[in-house]
This record gives C-alpha cells, sequence and structure tokens, in this order.
C-alpha cells in the first residue's frame, strides 16, 4: 500500500495497482506508509472495510440512492443501473457515487474510488456495523478528516474538482415528454407556453426525433427542415435539447457505425469483434468511451446538431443499458423450446418467466465485453460505473472543440464522480408518486455532498399518470433544483403545466414564474458553489447541530439564505417545520405579493395552501429578486428587489455573467455586495458593485426580529 | 329501478336484475321510485355515477387500498388482485371494499353492491369530480344519509351485519413465515420464543407442510406424526395455524380432486369441463364457492385438520390468484416460436417479455370460466370479487359443522364486504419498506370502515429484507392491530422477533409484553365494537372535527381512550403529534413503569426512542391492563390496572368472555363498569361487576389536568 497527503486532512491509500477514474483532481504527494485511520481491513476474498458505529452516528453521501438523507439502516451498491421501479428497496440507481461521510462520535469521510461494484453496509446487517464490500484489490481510498459534516464535505469538494456549469438559460423551466414526437407536436408544446403565458426556456426531443434511433441523425419524415424548425422554435423563444443514446444502431451505411468499425471505436467481445447488445435501435454496439480516441470522436459527433442550432443536449442509456443480448435471448428461447412439451411444474415455470424478466441488464452481459484502455484489454464489469461518465466527458470534451467558449447544457443519466466536472445529471425514470417528491428532496443534498450540482428530478414524475396537485405540490420543490424539469413517459397523462384545469394551470404558472424571480438568487449561489467548492443544497445540520436540526430529512437550506420546507404529501395542507432560529417566512402565492412574518426557534405546525409555496429567510440574510420573463434571456435586471431578515447586519454577493461563456473563469463576472447593518431604529445599506453594469436601482424589504418592515429604495 | 328504504337513513337503488352478494343483512321495504341523492347517473356504455366535490370535500373508505386514510385524488379498481408489489399507484390490492364515504359540503355514503369490476376516480382526473364507472348495469347502489363520518360508517355496519369473532388466542402475537418447512423447524421456532422468553400464541404453516400443495393433506415426510405433533406444539404453548389454498391439484386419486370431478364442484370452462389454472400444484381446479354445494363440501374438508387439533387457518390465493393457464403459456410459446428466426426489433422484444409477464392474473383467463350459482352458469369475471369471500364462507359454515359453538381463527386474502361476517384478512404481500408502515396505518381504519375489524398486516413486511429497526417500529404500530402477525417470505432475511442483536431483542418482547399486558383492553375494544357495530381504529375526524385533526392521517384512534402515533420513518427519534384536547402521554418502554405527562392540546414535536411506544390517554378516559403471560390462555386477570386521565368524569366498561365460544351471544360474558369521577381533591371510584368472577382487585393511576398522579386499589 502507498499513501499520499492529498491536502490537510485528506488521505489517499492505494490498494494494488487501480484502474484511473480521474474521480480526483489532486495528486498530493506520498508519505510514509501508514494504516488508514477509523477502518479495520480484512483482506480475504473481498477487501472489507469496516467501522464500528456508536449508537448516534449518522451516515450522509452516497448521491444518488433511496432512503434518507441520513443513510444509516441501508444496503446500498455503487453499480450504474437502469431499473426504472425506484421502490425502497432498490440498492442500485443510475449514478455510483462512493463518497460517505461518518458523523457522530468520530467525524470522517470515506470515498472509495473503483469503479466496479461497491457494497455498502450501513447498519443494516448488524445495527452499529458500517462494512464496505469492494470486488476488487485495486482502489483509492480516501479518508477525509474534519470538524463537521461542511467541512469534510468542503474538503471532497476541493480534491474532486469545480463543478460543471451550463448556460443561464438552463435555469429556466424546461419541458419534456417521451415523445413529443415530430415538428408539429413540438410547435404545439411551444404554443400552448405562449398561450397559457408560462415561462419556459427548453422543449425536449426524446428518442422519437431520430432516425430509427440513430444517434445524430434526425427523423427527415417527422422534422423535415430541422435546422430552420430550431431556428423558429429559438425564436419564439424556447430552445430545443435532443436525447443521445449511448448505443450505436448496427447498420451498414450509418456513417457512425460504419466510422467505429473502422476505427475500432466499440467495445468488443471476448472474441475481439464488436459487441453486440439491444437497445431502442434494436441491435447497437457500445462506443468504448474509455477510449480516448473513441471519445474524442464521439464528442465531436455532438456537431452534427450544434451545427444545426442545438445548444443543450442529454446523454440517456448510459449505464449502459441493454435490453437483451443474442447470449440472453437464446438461452430463453432455448429454456421455452426445452420445457415445451413437458408438463411445467411450477419451479420450472418462474425459471422460465425469470429467463425473461432477466434479460435486461443482465451481470453475465456486463461481463462478456471489454473496454481498450491505452492499449489494454479492460472487462467492462471493472469498469462499469465509469461508462456514463466517459460518454458525457466525451460530449464537454468535443463541446470544447466545437466551440471552445460556449457553455452547452448537458446531463446524462448514469454518472460516476467526476462526472461533474463535465455535466449534470437528473434523476432517471422516477414515478408518479408522492414518495418521489420527498425522494428527490432527500436525494438533492446527498448529490451535492458527491459534487453533482446541476441536477433535479422529473418533475410531476416519468413514468404513471400524474393528477394536478401532485404536478402543482412537485413543481413547488422543483422550482428550487439548478435542473428544472417536467418529464413524462409514453403511454402516461400529459402532464404540462397547461394539462390540467384552469386554477392548477395558474397556480403552476405562478410557481414558475417564481423560480424566474428567484433566478438571480438561485444563480448567483449556484455560481458561488461552484466557485468556492460548496453545496447548493444542504441538509440543515450543514449550519445547524442542535439535535433536531441533525434528524430533519423534508426541510432543506438552498444557498446561504434560504431554508425550505415543501409539502410532499397528498392532500396536505399544512406541515410541521423545526426552526433551528428565528426565520422570515414568506408564503409565496405571488412572488410580488409579500406577506412576511417572523417566525420563532422552534416546532411550528404551519398551514400551506395548494398555492402556497413557504419560504424561510435566515436571520441576518437576504434574498434578491427580479421579476419574471418567459425565458432567461427576457429576463431584465434594471430593478431589483431584495427581502432581508436583519437582526444586525446582513451582507449578500450578489453574483452574474454573462450566462453563455466561459469567460467568467477569467474574471468576467460582476459582483454586488450588499451590506445591511441595522442601526438604532434604521438600517444603514452599503451597495458596492463590482462591475454589474445592469441593475440601476435596488428596493429593499427589510424586516427585524419583531416584525417591522422598512421599505427603501437604492439607486445603482 | 327499484327503490328501498333498508333503514333510517339508508336507501337502495336496484339496477337491473343484480346477482346476490349477501353483503348486505338488511332487507328493509320497496318505497316508490325516486331519484338516488346526490349522485347524477349516466346510463351509457357503462353505468356512471358522478359526484361534484367542493374545494375541502373528502372522501373516506374503500377499505383495502392505496393512498392515504383520505382517498381524494386517487383511482382505485375493485378487482381482486394478486399483486405482491404493493407501490403507491396500485390500483386494486386483494380486497375489494366499495364503500366510500363523501364528508364535506355534504356527508353521504355509497355502498356499490356489484361483485364485478368498478372504477372509482376521487378526483384524479378531474380535481372536483368523483367519478364510479361500473361495468355493469345490475347492481345495488345504497345511499347512506349521516351527519358526521362516524355517524354514516354506523349506518353501514348496522347494515352489513356483526363482524366476525376469532378466539381470544388470535389477539396473541402470531409468528408465521413462507416457510417452516418441517416438524423440526417449526420446533425450533417455538423453542426459541421459549428461549428468549418471548411471548407468541400460534406458529403458522405456509405451503411447504402439505403434500405437493395439496389442501387437505399434511407431508407425511416432513411432519411424520402431525396429530401428535400438533399437540406437542399446544403443550408448549403455541397452536398452529395452516394455510390453505384456492386451487386444488389435479392428480388422480387425490380424493379432493375425485370428489370435486365427481360432484362438478369445480369452476368451468366454456366447453363445460373442468377450468384448469396453474397455481402452487400445478395444473388446478378452481372450487366452485358460488356454489352451495360446492361449498359446504369444500368447508367440510377442514375438518381432515381440526381432527389434528387444529384450531385456525388462513385462506390464500383466492383472488383466484393465477400463475398460468394453458392458453397463456402457449400463447406466449407461440410467440417465442414465431419470433426465434427473426431479427427481434425492439418492440417485437418489448411484447415478447409482455408475453410472459402477462401470463399471470390475466383478464382474458378471468373471463374464460364459470360458477353454478343454482344452476345458472355465471362468468367468473361478473362475480370475480366474491370469490375468496365464499371460499371463507364456506370454511365458517364447515366449522360450525365440525363444531358449532367452537370459536375458530380464519383471515382470508381476498375478500368482498360481507365476507366480514365470516373471517378476518390480513393485508396482504406487502414489502419490508417504512412506506408500508404508514400504508398499514392508514388501512386499518379505511378497513374498519367497511366492517373487517379482525384484520393486520405482515408485521416486518412480507417481501425484501428487514433490518431490526423496521421490525421493532412496525411491531410497535403493529400490537394495536387485531390480527398481530410477523410474517416473511423465503429468501427473505430472517425477521423473527429473537432474529436480531440482543438490544433489539429486548426491546421486541417489551413491545410484546406490551400487547399482552393491554390484551383486556384490546379485547374489550375489539368486541364492543363487534357487538356494538362500530370501528376498533379510527381516524381522528371520528371523535374531533377540528382542522387538524380532519386532516391527520398518521395518528389513530384506538378503541375508545386511546389515540397512537407511531415512528414510521427510519432513523426518525422523534415526530409530530397535533392533539385536539389535552390527553396523558405515557411513553412506554416497559409496561409496569408509569411515566405519566398531561399534554396540552395543540402541535407538539415528541421524542421518541427506539425502545419506547407512546400512548397518549384521552380525556375523561381510562385504559385497563393486566400483565403479560407467554400465551393468552396463561393471561391472568386477578389484579388489574388501569391508567385513567381525568378531568371530571370517565367511565369505562371492560369486557370478558370464554374467549373459545359464542356463548356470548347469549349473555354469556361479563361487564366490569368502571366510573371515575372527580370530587374536589379526590376521586370517587365506583366498580359496577356484571358476572366477572376472575378480578379480584383493581389499581388504579388517576392523573389529573395538572398532572397530579393520584394512586388506588379496589377490591372487587
Amino acid at each position: 500500500m502507498r499513501v499520499y497527503e492529498i491536502m490537510d486532512g485528506v488521505k489517499k491509500y492505494r490498494f494494488g495497482s487501480p484502474i484511473s477514474t480521474d474521480a480526483i483532481v489532486l495528486e498530493g504527494y506520498e508519505i510514509d506508509n501508514e494504516k488508514p485511520r477509523y477502518l479495520t481491513i480484512e483482506n480475504n476474498k473481498d477487501l472489507k472495510l469496516k467501522y464500528k458505529m456508536a449508537v448516534k452516528d449518522q451516515v450522509f453521501g452516497l448521491g444518488e440512492n433511496q432512503k434518507g438523507i441520513n443513510k444509516r439502516g441501508g444496503v446500498f451498491e455503487a453499480y450504474c443501473s437502469d431499473d426504472a421501479v425506484h421502490t425502497p428497496d432498490k440498492k442500485s440507481l443510475y449514478g455510483a457515487h462512493n463518497f460517505l461521510i461518518i458523523h457522530g462520535a468520530q467525524k470522517f469521510g470515506v470515498f472509495i474510488d473503483y469503479p466496479g461494484r461497491v457494497k455498502f453496509d450501513i447498519g443494516f446487517t448488524h445495527r452499529d456495523e458500517l462494512e464496505i464490500i469492494i470486488d476488487d484489490k485495486n482502489l483509492d481510498l480516501y479518508i477525509i478528516d474534519g470538524d463537521s459534516l461542511r467541512e469534510i464535505v468542503n474538503k471532497f469538494l476541493k480534491i474532486i474538482g469545480k463543478s460543471y456549469v451550463p448556460p443561464k438559460w438552463a435555469f429556466g423551466f424546461q419541458q419534456c415528454r417521451w415523445s413529443y414526437v415530430d415538428a408539429e407536436e413540438v410547435e404545439g408544446v411551444a404554443d400552448s407556453f405562449i398561450k397559457y403565458d408560462i415561462p419556459c426556456d427548453s422543449i425536449y426531443l426524446d428518442i422519437d426525433y431520430m432516425e430509427d434511433f440513430k444517434d445524430f441523425t434526425v427523423s427527415k419524415e417527422r422534422f423535415p427542415d430541422f435546422k430552420n424548425f430550431v431556428k423558429g422554435i429559438k425564436n419564439k423563444g424556447f430552445r430545443l435539447i435532443p436525447i443521445i443514446d449511448a448505443g450505436v444502431k448496427i447498420e451498414e451505411d450509418y456513417d457512425i457505425y460504419e466510422e467505429g468499425i473502422e476505427n475500432e471505436y466499440f467495445c468488443v467481445g471476448k472474441d475481439g469483434s464488436p459487441f453486440v447488445a439491444a437497445v431502442w435501435p434494436g441491435k447497437v454496439h457500445f462506443p468504448d468511451f474509455l477510449n480516448k480516441d473513441a471519445r474524442k470522436w464521439f464528442g465531436y459527433k455532438y456537431k452534427v446538431l450544434t451545427d444545426c442550432g442545438i445548444e443543450g443536449f442529454w446523454n440517456d442509456m448510459n449505464e449502459p443499458a441493454i435490453f437483451y443480448t443474442e447470449r440472453g435471448i437464446s438461452e430463453a428461447i432455448g429454456f421455452v423450446e426445452k420445457s415445451k412439451n413437458k408438463n411445467l411444474n411450477i419451479y420450472s415455470f418462474f425459471q422460465l418467466t425469470d429467463c425473461f424478466e432477466g434479460l435486461s441488464n443482465n451481470d453475465k452481459d456486463y461481463k462478456s465485453f471489454y473496454h481498450n484502455m491505452n492499449g489494454k484489454l479492460v472487462n467492462h464489469d471493472r469498469i462499469h460505473n465509469l461508462y456514463g461518465y466517459n460518454m458525457t466527458r466525451a460530449a464537454a470534451e468535443g463541446f470544447k472543440e466545437i466551440d471552445s467558449n460556449k457553455r452547452f447544457l448537458i446531463f446524462s443519466r448514469a454518472s460516476y464522480v467526476g462526472m461533474h466536472r463535465y455535466g449534470g445529471i437528473w434523476t432517471g425514470d422516477n414515478h408518479s408518486w408522492w414518495e418521489h417528491i420527498l425522494l428527490n428532496m432527500k436525494m438533492m443534498p446527498s448529490l451535492n455532498m458527491c459534487g453533482f450540482l446541476y441536477s433535479g428530478a422529473d418533475t410531476g414524475g416519468f413514468s404513471g399518470d400524474a393528477n394536478a396537485q401532485l404536478v402543482i405540490r412537485w413543481t413547488q420543490f422543483s422550482l428550487f433544483t439548478p435542473l428544472f424539469r417536467n418529464h413524462s413517459a409514453m403511454g402516461t397523462r400529459k402532464q404540462e403545466p397547461y394539462a390540467f384545469d384552469i386554477e392548477s394551470v395558474d397556480i403552476l404558472r405562478e410557481t414558475i414564474r417564481l423560480r424566474y424571480a428567484l433566478l438571480p438568487y438561485i444563480y448567483s449561489e449556484y455560481m458561488k458553489a461552484v466557485r468556492e467548492q460548496d453545496v447548493y443544497f444542504a441538509p440543515l445540520l450543514f449550519e445547524y447541530e442542535d439535535k433536531y436540526s441533525k434528524h430533519v430529512e423534508n426541510q432543506l437550506l438552498v444557498g446561504g439564505s434560504l431554508m425550505i420546507a415543501p409539502i410532499y404529501e397528498e392532500n396536505a395542507l399544512a406541515r410541521h417545520v423545526w426552526l433551528p432560529e428565528e426565520m422570515l417566512l414568506w408564503k409565496v402565492v405571488s412572488y410580488d405579493e409579500r406577506v412576511l412574518e417572523v417566525m420563532d426557534r422552534g416546532h411550528h405546525f404551519i398551514d400551506i395552501d395548494i398555492n402556497e409555496i413557504p419560504l424561510f429567510i435566515r436571520k441576518n440574510k437576504m434574498i434578491i429578486l427580479g421579476n419574471h420573463a418567459n425565458n432567461v434571456e427576457k429576463l431584465e435586471t434594471l430593478e431589483m428587489n431584495i427581502v432581508a431578515f436583519v437582526d444586525n447586519r446582513a451582507t449578500y454577493t450578489y453574483y452574474d455573467d454573462d450566462g453563455m461563456t466561459y469567460d467568467f473563469k477569467q474574471g468576467a463576472y460582476s459582483e454586488i455586495i450588499i451590506d445591511i447593518e441595522k442601526i438604532d431604529e434604521d438600517y444603514k445599506i452599503n451597495i458596492h458593485n463590482n462591475g454589474n453594469k445592469h441593475v440601476k436601482k435596488m428596493n429593499f424589504d427589510i424586516v427585524d426580529m419583531s416584525g417591522n418592515i422598512t421599505k427603501k429604495s437604492v439607486k445603482i
């Protein structure tokens, strides 16, 4: 074992010769060999790391997973999985985020940098035992010391590098469905948003826009003049976001297929010939995204669509999902033939149905193909969790080639830590279940702890039918997620914000308008999180260590100033909220009507009507709002509104930039530092403008601890 | 349409010539034709009943179903379904309970007495529209008027007749698993309960006790001397409860099969020959429980097992579940053969897997067999929801033949209103999901409203693996359910109360002991609910009509004196509780240690440690406790303990009977009426004993509104 000091309080322990994942960006320096602190290592058949938990220890992290923000009591497996039924017992979803934080008697973080299968038993089998089982003996183990959850997370975010930054318009509302199948239908969606006067920035193209599901093609029948169509839709105020799937259709004369074959860019089977799996296009090959050259090749293919004016994409099916392989199907058919003329007993019957149920995403298949990593063949199973990551990296690197300083929207279904530098993720094929609103809420801070800031769930739920109330309540939460997208599956009830009764449409319009009005705050907080390598969503424990804050699983901190407590239960019109300190409650019905109420520290049960969105502004904090517009580019920031809750002094930094380029990295951004100081019965407002050329005036609603509201306006 | 007045405020509207379900026991008398109140009737292709809901209307009832106690926002289908994955979107579970109550601007109940498919859209499609769609034009519609939820429910309980009463020992803790396969394993379970000193009354035999899953057989290999074995286990303190499945194995010389064929007791296909389906035994015929003679024949078969000393049964697979039929399997195989040499495109692939996924419980199969109802052939689909009902009725009628005055334990998976008079139900194959504790809590009052009092869920969850915490928290709720059974599936982690670490075992032991100590209260309240045709579990709204009580979905009233507020979230150590009035809180760690605290009306956030069970005793109410014993028959009631919360006066009726027979129906029961009156600073206790010969002494802990505790003892 070799040991490295990566940064102050972060050590790396190298077991064997691990495959490089590029999850970590800091190299550190080698130090004297020492045993990892905290963990007991059992090196037998598997590699096991064990930790004895104290009764009150909590365990955080693990990114995209089931269960609570506190993961104690659960079993999880890091193995990117295309599983569309996210019941509470699922051990793997689409992402593999092997970072966890033990918070209790001792406090430390653990990151298992190994891209194959890793199991986490967090007090499931034995209430007091944390056990991590790794399928391999080649890995990097990182141990992170820190005095608090926040400190440990911040150190981890430092070593994994800064988050992806999407264009600013990607913070607008986005509308998706599997699928808006042709130009006419897309046009109809755009027109509905206009007709109902609901803000929206983009409309998605799911798999049916392609010619036979072939990547980087567009159906000529359904989108006869795609380039002009993209332009027309953009003129109406919307960007189109096409999907790109991992598998490349096997079809002669299809250029991507031909080039891939010619250059040996596809994953291969044991015999060296390209591996065949079946996904949406039928039989496909998988581009070998672990092969640098293949990645470069595939990434540049996005130009086919960017040349048509496309500025954003979502990468799907990149676990990679496999519907079936020849192996599977012929085994199943063989089984049918064998049993055909027998009197099937009940166990044979179950074997038979299992044969078919087990066709998709089968372990045997994942073990039967290989990647070319710098000339070395590596079995897929060993690096499974890097596949979607490197597909998205391919895209991001491609965009750099295509237009080096332009920000593109890109997010992925499968992911691994490190991919957060290249793109965002959405949380995959959830359901129109109330339980999935809460799961969405719990996942967001966990994802943030693992580096994934640009993220969100399919609002309203992907599978199954949603009713108006579910879509309203979910939208009232999602308005705070950086990726804010309504999406639903083929065959389900339509759930666009205009799909319901007029009262619901009115509520949804106001909800989405609040998002746009809050965009200055949301974008500022997002960009500060990126730049300071911090989180955007946090559990209360990040800021408050009191007994109740430690356990809150249904309230979140959003940026530095806000706490939210959404409704996530059907027919609920009130909920319990824990306030770890005094906060200013604004139940937003319409963002330009401010009814502000000071709430004491303590437990509250708060009425929240179907059209109300409760915002809690923290003490000595403020939020900044503009007005809504029908898309992000039309937002204007001439006049801004500040709502502040001031005991003695509050300071806020309002960040802005061009929203389109990476110039901010070279300092091309503005900051307005707003400082409100209470002096006697009045407030001294100090505004320090670093380069913002848009804002001309700021209107203040300053509330003191007794609820007195002082209104002020300041010219900039 | 003919109209009947059934009782005051209850009218029946007869459409066409409905099949008699025997759901309702009162006939009433015919009155002048009139339109049903409240509902609009659309009589087109289907029969549709519609109601325009006011914004604040709530809808209760529907028994065994997903979603909240308030069903508004949901879509449901009454069609008994063997579906083992109870996700929130499932429209049908195992029971069909077509009674619902609209509570709001207007208040009324609706019962759709039709045993085929009925759909309920309760504001799902349109927020303000209740729509009931019936598959047929022959049905009885009942409309029930009342001024409150309780009044409407009580009237319904009156017209459907009194609930089944199990033997008293069936209120003890029960242990099940699929399966304790042989005598040795069952013995081991019994010995473990003894070793760990955990009370338990019965141990279950799931399908593997039989010879090849043949009803009314016992494997000679695994239980070589069954009769003696039953006796031996009973001597240790446990009763054995075998399962009976609906399907009868097709096997020559198997007497049940032969007799069924000979007497034409099986359901038939279109051609008149017995219908063949495959379930656990492989190919089976379904006894025609709608045929009176077949019912009588099958019911008397239980004697095979009662002759061995068996005193309780559970009827399973009686929706009836169908794994597959020849039709389905040959269609699926045909599809495989057709597609074998074709290049499967992706839609054909999904068709292929759908073929196999759709084999079980297929509508086509349910439509392809018939019942002989008094000589008339009736398609199964029309009476589907009566099948499990009449299987259980067969058993109950059989028991009457076998031993007319003895109470047997009998409960069923499938059910329909009316079956509650013959047996209980359990809520089927749930999962070891935290969400299913809450679902269990919400289902109990809904089931009670539909008449099903003896009921409970598989504690700890049937499918999937449970951890210790889940089993503890679930048991802390289930201890209040009349049917209190821990059950889990083959292949899952063991979850008996002794299966975990010693701390967990200690907690579970105390939890189960509390059940036994509370049994005098639980049994009294159950029997009073039966006799007074009332509920045992109720939502708060039954007693409190304030704004918050109307919406509480996670607290329940248990009998007349108690409110409970269980923990149902992983790692939670506290929860919100709404108190509609002052209550006395006793957080039970051990039932013989009383720490009593008066809680004010209002919202509370209450710490509840893993070993604590909060009981809330209502104002001017009391509970009665004995001590634990290792089974119900060993409980002695010489000395009883009363915990009372008295503002001015509290009265309680402690009911008891022999627990074994139906003599209580002839007045052979005792009541002790306890009256506590506060007079100045003291209490006057009046005890009126109607026939109880066991209780000799009562110890009182009387708490006043200030929390002062007065201890008293009274000799009887």
